[in-house]
């Protein structure tokens, strides 16, 4: 039956797993793009539109894929309600796509409404969860704690104050743990028409005057020093690929200080420049014990009307399909033979990339940790049933699933926590249908063991997550 | 049972839908290769080898790959019958090919025939389907209307003078309506030795005398306006890859002026001018209110011998797998900004390309259409069980299935239309599996109103289509 | 139940397929890399972590990835029985890898052994697996004999004496055949620094003087004539991809007289070259009636550090995701209109090139041979559950699958015979699924053909091997 308490789990195996292995599990969220400030000042809703639709571009697809109008999914000139009766209408013929079981999954959890929602249902869903939401515990906060989330990584620009990291680890009255995230794409983008102003504020806040590429990595160093000290564990790159483009110094530097004087950077020149920051980073992430996320396999932006008017984040991406498999190698050969590999996540945004990570995994891993080199879960355009299912088979069949730090949200809303339920309940799925089939023992400890270290136990053993 | 009336129906979801829901619709073929002038001269057939393996490179293909001697296949020194053996020895043991399931259908759904095909059956069912095609309705016109089919749409040259259009437009007593569809490839491909040839054919049918890229386009503009008088509502293009080429006018007529002049173009130049090409053409689709087809992920005439004694369509093309989503995605993004985007089809031949496909897809919705944007349907190597399910899932899972426009043969021949049927059983076989999985609620009319959305009423919205 | 007599067998028709059909076939292992020399002198074990650890980078691979150290994988410094207990400890939660149904298939066809291996059985295992070893039987001829092997083709260079093939021959007492397999790579990569060195053996072992790439010509196929009086009849290639890189004669030997002075080529030459190279032997091929086996898309040595310590095939290679399907198809193109064309097996290491083979194969089909060119069965990092099931399926699809020519082991170890078993139960259960969903007629003569054949029969004769 739809969404019921056994969703997904279409074996015995799968149900004891889920419901006695991995349903009790905290979450570790360990990458994700909500407002920390948010979190602190515990924000409520006025209505279920502001949470679930203001912002969340994945929404916004689809139903612009539907045909319907603009000014119902983003405009001003029309309500929250106007806006909730278009989506619900939308949805009520989503099928086949995550956000189908994902939307349910929060109106189960959080609101516990056990009905669908269409243009039917649009009406009384719509005002049963506002009134939940000016109930006690329809916070932020309050979201959290009902998701048994022990920790949270956001997503964080170098030159971030981190006020609201450490105003939330002053706070001993919630009890999850909120750690930043080091993401210095500005700093490595050069190509971009604001890099120059980047550099500046960067400066300003290090208090390093970057003139030069050896500068610009001491006020990098200076400020991973500053995020290590407010608890940031880990790093997220968004790459176009992965790219190997060896140069020798004064290449660098020179390519540098050109983009200093206002000259941009030939595609060759970028990829140099580009290469030479993420291995120096790299380097001071082993000197931090810092673990490496590497997003890639993206095109952004690819309507320039909407773009103009909406600018990024907003729905209109896609999946880029260059990312040659020999450079992500040699990137990661050429840290090794350096010494400045550190711990690895790649994510690909293309799904055909699963097979040749999964190989490129093996090439690289040691004794400093189980599963050093990671593939990462499924993501944006591919988090969803066979996305998972495909991702979880082809690290099991070439690597090591055992070892594998599981899910994270990717999120930029506070009702996505049952994300993780749903990977749950596919994990549990697809070892059920092994054993069921033959291909594994029924051996209930080990499985419940595997079970639990990929929904927990890896990612903060891998991590070195401590509890708040 | 094979091929019983359940066939690929494995829940009683899917059954119900198949039977109650998808069976009825009529069929809008809205992309195919047949002949418009044995439609309307009711073409028969002496024997089953001339409608089922005269012309069909699939079967020719299958049959070369089971060793059988050319002179058996296509050559004129044996006779029907000996082909007819060839062929149903090696059908019998294709399993797991289309060809198994299509041929198997056609006997059925056209002859009555409920056995099977393969070398003990062969001589029995030649003599069985040459009887019925000499009964009266074993015409094309009877095979037609065996197949319930609503509206037909041909591939026609914009130098083709619609004639067989005209006339199957006046006869009233034939109820499908043939359309014709624009396919200007051969306006496009200037690096072809031939093209000097055709752009006089194009000057000759349209009265402008074709001395610059400005003219070439003048002429085009008019043969749109004649085809749009008689129906047509859509156009075709194969492309290699989706490129992304701009350069400005000047250049673009430069190429085309040398062309003229016998110089070919380089690779380079050949992509501005058939970017520029693809450029215009779109335009005017958005001015006529036409969707565009793009067709891509072929490399042709493989085989040097085959094509310097058969030419092409004859079974020696095969996938290439460049076609970067980059560039498709900066074409559309190009149109979109132009304000020139039509409707728009992507189909790669490379099921690779389908995730990155299905995330350019929502970059460019719009409230204009349901799906302004479309993934076409699986398509010749890739038109088979699992080549269909994939793409209907890829779609599913990243963009809005229930506005899909669904089927076409894209076939040669008139007994394609059961691979409306094939397709229409696996739609509701994935989604009885999704709602008997728990994945979707079991609501029957939403459930029976998608397939019937996908199977017809998508295709008749989007493409406009009035019944005749 | 875990490994059971229907380990894999889903459905009644694969049962009775596997058991009736599959199971008594003899296995002809045409590619492998073992060693003759222990054939003939019928090596015996100290230790099972010798016949199973030692060498197969398979399991090194898994147990880094499980953040075992080195010294427990390859290190001289532990004992065999310690690498033996990490090795159980890292299998027993290797859920969903290949090598957890190799392994344990290993120990229950070899060992009699019914139970798993992990931490916990790890000594009991050991302990046993060695008492065996030391029995009259453990031999690598008896180890091979209780594998029902008819022929095995071993893995050789162009200088090779192939003494030990030729005592194997003339030895009665031995039934399997022995046959070598010409694997010229060394003789092609000239990029290589040991190109020169390799060139002055092939000399020495040919009594050609290499001065010239005719000259080489002319060493090859006096090596070619060798191998083919010791009944070697087919060929295997590892090629970074299938490159279609044509140029005149002269600018070829210009290309490699320079090498022979010294001077490394360019890419651009590196490509030139071994378009010659392999267009020169296909040619050979065809006068021979060798096959030719084409394996691609492997990127070799990705970390340096363990590289320089360790050596080539290792653990440390990857999935190359480059390989231009148009290059592949032009090459067979080429040799085609030569009329050089030899039979052919292409295997991609990326499983995203599946759907392209399979459109390859078709274009170059013909009468010589049933599956004239053939997809090669899943490889390397692709040879599991998964990757077999998404091969076999492809080909089935878009060609011929009953032509098929099967699997082979590719292994260094004389323990992989059920890797075969694997690969004939998911072929029975492929096919068992096909016909139990009403895909193909419940007709057991004309499936246990097709299972027969693509077991054993087609193998046979597509090579043309005699029993010994």
């Amino acid at each position: 039956m739809f969404l019921d308490k056994d969703f997904l789990l279409n074996t015995e195996t799968a149900k004891r797993l889920y419901h006695e292995a991995a349903e009790q599990c905290p979450i570790i969220d360990y990458h994700c793009h909500i407002n920390p400030r948010e979190i602190y000042e515990d924000r409520k809703y006025d209505s279920i539109t502001q949470v679930w639709l203001g912002g969340d571009h994945y929404k916004w697809r689809l139903m612009r894929s539907a045909g319907v109008p603009e000014k119902f999914i983003t405009g001003t000139e029309t309500t929250d309600k106007e806006k909730f009766m278009k989506w619900a209408e939308v949805l009520g013929k989503a099928i086949g796509n995550p956000l189908y079981h994902w939307s349910h999954l929060e109106l189960r959890r959080f609101f516990g409404y056990e009905g669908v929602l269409n243009r039917d249902t649009a009406e009384a869903v719509y005002d049963m969860a506002n009134a939940k939401l000016h109930e006690a515990g329809y916070s932020v906060r309050g979201l959290i704690n009902m998701s048994n989330v022990e920790t949270i990584c956001t997503t964080d620009d170098p030159v971030d104050s981190l006020e609201w990291h450490e105003k939330l680890a002053a706070d001993k009255s919630f009890k999850t743990a909120v750690l930043p995230a080091w993401r210095p794409d500005k700093a490595m983008n050069l190509e971009k028409e604001t890099y120059l102003d980047y550099v500046q504020q960067l400066a300003d806040v290090s208090g390093v005057r970057i003139d030069s590429f050896e500068a610009l990595k001491k006020a990098l160093a200076l400020r991973m020093d500053f995020f290590h000290a407010h608890n940031c564990r880990l790093s997220d790159h968004a790459l176009n690929y992965v790219m190997y483009a060896p140069a020798d110094a004064e290449r660098v530097e020179a390519v540098f200080k050109a983009r200093l004087n206002g000259t941009l950077p030939t595609p060759e020149e970028e990829n140099i420049f580009k290469f030479a920051f993420m291995t120096f980073v790299a380097g001071e992430y082993v000197k931090r014990g810092w673990a490496m996320q590497l997003h890639y396999g993206c095109r952004r932006d690819n309507n320039r009307t909407m773009f103009a008017r909406m600018g990024p984040d907003t729905g209109f991406d896609c999946v880029d399909n260059f990312a040659p498999s020999a450079q992500t190698a040699a990137f990661l050969g050429h840290l090794e033979a350096q010494g400045c590999l550190p711990r690895t996540i790649l994510y690909s945004l293309n799904t055909n990339d699963n097979a040749a990570i999964d190989s490129i995994l093996g090439c690289f891993q040691n004794e400093k940790a189980v599963g050093y080199i990671q593939h990462g879960s499924a993501w944006w355009f591919d988090d969803h049933f066979d996305g998972m299912v495909d991702q979880l088979k082809s690290l099991a069949a070439r690597g090591y699933l055992a070892g594998f730090v599981g899910m994270l949200t990717d999120s930029r809303s506070f009702l996505s926590y049952p994300r993780h339920e749903y990977f749950r309940r596919i994990l549990c799925r697809v070892i059920g249908e092994w054993v069921e089939e033959g291909m594994f023992p029924d051996d209930f400890d080990t499985l419940a063991g595997i079970v639990r270290d990929i929904s927990y136990g890896n990612a903060k053993r891998y991590f070195g997550f401590a509890e708040k």
